[in-house]
């Protein structure tokens, strides 16, 4: 057999189809068998095989044997130590969870040791990128890629043009990082759009079929994505003649990805702000109980004005557009700085190729984005290119005026306003953070750098 | 001897004078011989005993031992690795030092197997307030509290009433942990105020003898605190004639708490996102390279308005007043959340009182919260007090009219900003949140709960 599976959840069998179906022999496994049963007799896919012991499971595999780990990524240590006994030097096992990937790197590093390969597969596209084309990391040996690439070519989502979303893209952790900082940014896409949403439900009272036909407009152009696409279909749907989304229950639960991106940019000083209030924002909405108090006490309404609807929904466009490109900055930034710490030599273009089709954030703007990279691989910022650049420079205004606007009548808009923060402290040479630096020396002797000093040099004053 | 104090860098040196001119008998040891013989040269208290040797530094304490760790929080674990050969059942260990709150944890359990009491003893105050009288947060057991008190309590600030700044948090990590959320809200007060003078400086083009003399007016009502007096103090301060302020070069560093309060707050959902917006606002001061050519490429000026200068002061006044309401609000979120994980049962109004002198934050401002939560312990969030309550309603409008401007003319005020949203987002009933979660169901099938639902029930729709 070419390739074992080993855990047939809903992802983990989807995977399996997805490779079957693209003519490769796939051994799979499964801790409960039952399952593995049940999922035979449904799938009854003349390329699969199913094991119920471990070790014929293992044995049934073409060395240098490939085993991607569809499992939980609590469970990952406990499954590695289960079948290191059963396989030999050069195989390859492949994480194709959601990991940390600083458990990657140690588990990559334990492995290597004894000359087995270990992979950090990041897989994003859900069951359905699963199933018929997903968007593939792979972090690990270059060595072990040459080997397992030809299988993820094949099960990787494709582009209109025919590019493979699916890459190499560095040592060790590097996928399941590259697959972090993507979650991290669908944090922040989902929550600017939501809060566009927001807006013209609260400012413009418009009604969600219309607020879905202004989406639908807006996926025609530079923000055709999957993310609008099926805001748009959300929007419009009912359950007995009523909006479901109406029903829905404010409060944003998370699987924690995003966390982690936010604690990895705590760590490594990149300042992603639309990432971060965008995971705050979901901790906010699970504060449904404070929020109702806090609303009946405080009695905040939203304060109405005087509006041209079309004017205004163009602002809210641009404003969505620009503050998408800052979101994508970011976490961009982040790609950038860990490239540089880890030593992963990471092809931003490439990443954005990959994520181009089958992930959640797939979008035409990526495409943008890998245009950007393929012309300047070592940017310093996504927004100095000159495509980013000139919608920032012609839109920004949409932004402040909609951030304006927000802040008066009093719409939380927390993504919308750290993406006018970003740009503008982004883009100031001088700002007052002289004052910080200044009271840590008062009250700390932490000491300061000058203007008219040489970086590097520190003095102290006694201010008084 | 009553106490002993390892470790004489200025902080160590500074504590074990306080407390030999509290009246009590202190031993001090430092891992450099020279140093410790240089102190006592310098000093030549007589009360203050000096050892070379760690044996008879120890041997030389009154039992149950009272021994104060001054040291960096990466040499903690090695100091009491050293030490505790030589300690007996129920001596106490301090670690009066900046260690994370779950170091300290450990530390305890580990220690109270050997039947040793470890104590997390947070002080802030920085140098003045080792020597002259800080803010003392004690974590660890009762028992040892009753033995370690008196000397706390003489070394403490007192308040103008005479109250002492030291009191029991909690068991083991807790005093840790009340002083990083303590440095949390010390990031969020500094950039809050050094948004007030950026505002100042560029939107009314005020020059810093003006600034100063704003800031030294606000002093005097309910802003009143060590900070704004600082701050006044070091817009004045000229060196050659000139102010030094502008010399400074706008980077601001940080030593990592409130980096720790941010991933705590992460870890525990609590969004506090002045406190987070502050750290990044330090990253973003660092990225000062890429700064100067955005500013240079982008080229956004601030706009200038017509604007009655008193006016917008006043405003300027309030939505510095009304952000550092959130901001203090979202800390004791930190708390009360922290106090529930960890059983800590931490009293508010203590911690409150403990900051009200000695350390960086110390303020009138932190006797209103002592009022508050004296007034209700069971506070569910600081806001909902009647005086910061009433603060809010009178004038969140004057924040709203600082947001509203700064982001229509370029001023970035990212903590200004996330104060508002906050605010917003807190009394919203209804948060766009649904939309995020049908989002989540539709590419996830993460499901989500009803409005005409009992909570924990959850559903899934095809959507299609």
């Amino acid at each position: 057999m070419d390739v074992g599976v080993y855990g047939l959840g809903i992802m983990g069998s989807n995977l399996a189809l997805n490779i079957a179906d693209s003519g490769f022999n796939v051994s799979v496994y499964n801790r409960d068998s039952e399952r593995t049963e049940a999922f035979l007799v449904n799938s009854s896919h003349k390329k699969i095989n199913g094991f119920k012991d471990i070790e014929t499971f293992i044995r049934s595999l073409k060395r240098p044997r490939k085993i991607i780990l569809m499992v939980a990524s609590s469970a990952v240590d406990k499954v590695v130590e289960q079948i290191l006994p059963l396989v030999e030097k050069f195989d390859i096992i492949i994480d194709g969870g959601n990991s940390h990937y600083k458990s990657t790197m140690r588990r990559e590093l334990e492995l290597f040791s004894r000359d087995i390969y270990f992979v950090g597969l990041g897989i994003s596209g859900g069951e359905e990128g699963a199933r018929f084309g997903a968007s593939l990391m792979y972090g690990g040996s270059q060595k072990a890629y040459e080997l397992i690439e030809p299988i993820l070519s094949k099960i990787a989502a494709k582009t209109q043009l025919g590019d493979i979303c699916s890459a190499y893209m560095g040592e060790n952790g590097a996928g399941h990082y590259v697959k972090m900082v993507h979650n991290g940014i669908e944090y922040a896409d989902m929550q600017l759009i939501s809060e566009a949403y927001f807006f013209m439900k609260r400012a413009f009272n418009l009604d969600n079929l219309r607020i879905s036909e202004v989406f639908d407009k807006w996926g025609e152009g530079e923000l055709s994505s999957y993310l609008i696409e099926i805001t748009s279909k959300i929007l419009k749907y009912k359950e007995n003649n009523e909006y479901l989304l109406d029903k829905i229950l404010d409060v944003a639960n998370q699987k924690g990805t995003g966390k982690w991106a936010s604690v990895e940019a705590l760590e490594s000083n990149v300042p992603v702000n639309l990432i971060f209030e965008s995971v705050f924002a979901r901790f906010l909405s699970g504060l449904k109980h404070e929020r109702i108090i806090a609303s009946d006490i405080l009695k905040m309404n939203v304060d109405s004005f005087e509006f041209e609807l079309s004017d205004w929904i163009l602002d809210l466009y641009y404003a969505l557009l620009v503050s998408k490109i800052l979101a994508y900055a970011q976490g961009f930034m982040m790609l950038k700085m860990a490239s540089t710490n880890y030593k992963w030599d990471l092809n931003l273009g490439k990443i954005s190729l990959v994520w181009r089709e089958g992930c959640i954030i797939r979008s035409a703007f990526l495409q943008k984005i890998k245009l950007a990279y393929d012309k300047n691989p070592h940017l310093i910022n996504l927004i100095f290119d000159d495509y980013f650049l000139e919608i920032i420079r012609e839109h920004h205004k949409s932004l402040r005026r909609i951030v304006s606007k927000a802040s008066e009548i009093g719409i939380p808009l927390p993504a919308f306003y750290a993406s006018l923060s970003f740009l503008d402290s982004y883009s100031t040479s001088y700002l007052p953070a002289n004052l910080i630096q200044a009271q840590r020396d008062f009250f700390g002797a932490h000491s300061f750098e000058r203007l008219d000093s040489k970086r590097g040099e520190f003095f102290h004053s006694t201010w008084e």
